[in-house]
């Protein structure tokens, strides 16, 4: 016998797939289960639209891994390359700070009862609610009574998924969350609601992690928004505050810089965000419900790629300080019993200068309707100060 | 092409299924497996005489998730909705009450080393056991060696499975469970046997909490036991001592009582304990070797529908307070090496106002044999006092 | 219908068995997935010359279960029977010990980031880093890329597989491993590549857990190894200095001793031990590169066959000790930048009087080169001291 050699694929295990085409353009939908290493059991349903794809994992809270156009791809590379399966993360472990085992998705929900740093919430109603792990538990909630489909009159490729965030004696959350692939656009528009299916009001936070690499990010990468305050978080994003709009590339022992901003919305509501290439000639834009979502944070990571060279645009209920903070300022909802609380987004690419450039325009007439207020140094009510 | 969905479904995965009949009765035996959300991967077996069938959960420590019998579910509505997978659970969790993620069973086994509230045992005989996370790892425990099967000489299908808590320098006890649903009778039977594998003698807690809702559980439903002796568990049990034996209708913002009983056997060993509807038309009622759980505790969380209405019944080795102080009362088990514990138990369904009379008539007949003591305050030994 | 009965047997499902036939030898692989119990999901490949078989277990991090070589078994009987699943372990239970609750392996992988007992490192980076748990994370991250082949050219079977230990603002190292089984040997070779992937150096920890029990462990058991220096690890271990490399029968109560030696190489730089058996006609010898594994652990554990009578012989890059003891002691491997550390070692069955004493020569004329340090106090470089 000759020599042998076998390997143990990922991918091998399809669920369901489906193609169709309409008014020439080639949709699908992929189903895959994941085999092998800590991504063993992990669900991808791979949305098309023929020249957009989208990848959802429903394994990982309804979370989005990445987007696909040609040959670029939106996301970053996180030192967890591939999509971790929850039973391989202990959010209580490294101090709290488990959470950052799994993480590696473009879409990364943080919620839903808390997101923020971890610690000890004095404010929770109970010891079941008070050990707060970073970036709460929702991320690592596998979706059930998940469907895919396609609708002809909207022209979309759709997937819909439940996430349940409860306990007893405890929150009772439950997130139903939409994401739409447009047939003829570079976009996919998530659709969120969360109800409060216990008998009395709970706290929810809930914030989209949205995380973005090269070849959007590179030296000299631009940040826009239009925004009516802004503070840095800390000293060390105070260090930067001039520069904030502007990335650096790969930097080694860069530390983490993050500005929150009161976004500005448009005449319909809708605030948005911008990151754009050094030569404008690309960009992903957020757009997003500024009623909603009134915290807008950007995460300034640009550390060496092998550590993952990063930005994150995060609109959200609050700003991903602790719990305790957030509730003093007014920012954690709290959600009656019954009640739901809808979010909406979009990301966006464009791939001309002219397409990133109407985005920057119309991000820029915006804020020339106000004179913002730009703090140095942390101040309330946006930071700890 | 035309509009298209697709759904995973849970419940998919069959791995045996078999059916017969026997007397004019048809008995199945149905093995799924569960798929999508916390609920990926449990397998459920139900067993059915034609008229009363047992969800049971080897993924869950041999758990019993409800009963139906006609339209009527044996079982109540936690929070968590779907059997959740133990890999989705992380008992040191929300302070040590991670358990309550995945508890949403009829039947609950709390222990094997221990039960009760979470803490720090100072009296364990080392670290490895000292870590006390709420009501104990079995539940979340998956069984090994599942066999199922039909006895035509007993007439009844039955299940059994092996759920080891094993680990190095600490407790081997294994438990062997069986459930036996008899062809005649809306009953099923539950013998377990508990050995201690180490090669010494290792403490022991076990506790079935036994859990109901609606419609035995209604506003004026009532709680009957005969007893030698009765302590509310605590300052708030104390509040409603006078009224413990009937149930509230579901109550917002209600605060779970306990209260402890000695339970008095009759002439064969066996103590009972029945919860009944207010028309007294509709009973459950669960029968135990007095001498192997000496210790019963009522369970009173009539709080609102959506939160879990709920009561528990639930017989056991132990009262479930803190295991130093279970211990220092002596209630603590010591196996010795090689040995076992066995333990019993039945719960049977009473359909008519007959049935559930003679049921009533029977515990009253036996406690007319002794005075109670009943105490108004918490009081030793059962409470902590 | 007659009596009927189902098992659910573990075992059923095979991904892939292949077998061949060189020079008269009869190879096989065989690549089962568990099912049931605490070890459903995981992998267990089978690699067999025809007269030796070996099982690795890439679902716990590639590490080794047993070996078998006609009716002799190489392993050992831990209180937790069958490999179990790193979703139904949590390694931060148990105080932090919760490691035990998986550990069963003839060869389990302690590392990589760290190993020794658990507790909070203050001389670590950051949180991230900081919170350690007995032993490592390594054997518990399951392997992914599993590849298995027979290779006529060298005359061996193999297995590689790859296991990531990476979090994002932490470690990032990547374990490649193989195993190969020789046609012609009852001997199996490890050869393990950890590679730092993060932009900044890290530290690592690797040490090989490999734990034996009976026929070689037996009252009057030998271990034998060449060294420069020995140390008891502790005052337990003190007590059994001057007969460390004897071994006693099965004996309840008995607590484990700890001896650490600098091993002595040959003059192609390999480090070996022995353990053979009281008559001296059934041994096992493992050889290893003495500058990539400098520190050798004897682990005796010679209790109760019930709770696990074994012993382990620990080559690794360090004593297990509580890690900032190694850091300071300069035993803590500082690995740069994309750098890899190579670490080998061969793992041998001798059956004969004749095979046991020629190992047990070659160790003995080692030592006569060098007058060794022998501690009977614990005392540094070695131990705390």
């Amino acid at each position: 016998m000759n020599n042998y050699r076998q390997t143990l694929v990922q991918d091998t295990h399809r669920l369901a797939d489906v193609t169709g085409r309409l008014a020439d353009r080639d949709w699908s939908i992929e189903w895959r289960t994941l085999q092998g290493g800590v991504c063993d059991g992990v669900q991808v349903v791979t949305l098309s639209n023929g020249t957009f794809a989208v990848e959802v994992c429903p394994t990982r809270g309804m979370g989005v891994l990445r987007a696909r156009h040609g040959e670029t791809t939106v996301g970053w590379s996180s030192p967890n390359r591939d999509p971790v399966h929850p039973a391989f993360v202990n959010l209580t472990s490294r101090n709290g700070l488990g959470w950052l085992d799994g993480f590696n998705e473009l879409l990364c929900r943080c919620g839903l009862a808390f997101n923020g740093p971890p610690g000890l919430d004095e404010g929770a109603r109970s010891p079941i609610e008070s050990e707060l792990t970073l970036h709460g538990r929702i991320a690592n909630i596998p979706a059930h009574t998940v469907e895919v489909g396609f609708d002809d009159s909207r022209g979309d490729v759709w997937i819909r998924g439940v996430c349940r965030e409860s306990t007893l004696f405890g929150p009772h959350l439950c997130l139903q969350s939409e994401l739409r692939v447009p047939l003829e656009k570079a976009q996919f528009d998530v659709i969120d609601t969360v109800t409060n299916h216990a008998a009395a009001a709970t706290e929810l936070e809930l914030l989209y992690h949205i995380n973005v690499g090269p070849p959007f990010l590179e030296n000299g990468a631009q940040f826009r928004t239009a925004f009516a305050e802004m503070s840095p978080r800390d000293d060390r994003a105070a260090e930067g505050v001039d520069s904030c709009a502007e990335y650096l590339g790969p930097t080694a022992g860069y530390a983490e810089q993050v500005y929150f901003f009161d976004p500005l919305p448009d005449e319909h509501g809708r605030a948005r965000a911008l990151l754009q290439n050094r030569a404008g000639n690309l960009g992903l834009s957020l757009t997003f419900d500024r009623e909603r979502l009134p915290c807008l944070s950007q995460w300034k990571c640009t550390q060496a790629e092998a550590d993952g060279y990063v930005t994150g645009i995060e609109p959200g209920t609050n700003f991903p300080n602790f719990k305790s903070l957030e509730r003093a300022r007014g920012r954690v909802i709290l959600l009656e019993a019954g009640a739901s609380y809808r979010a909406e987004l979009s990301l966006a690419l464009h791939c001309s200068a002219a397409g990133v450039a109407s985005v920057a325009d119309s991000i820029e007439s915006l804020q020339q309707s106000i004179e913002p207020v730009l703090h140095r140094r942390p101040a309330p009510p946006l930071a700890a100060g």
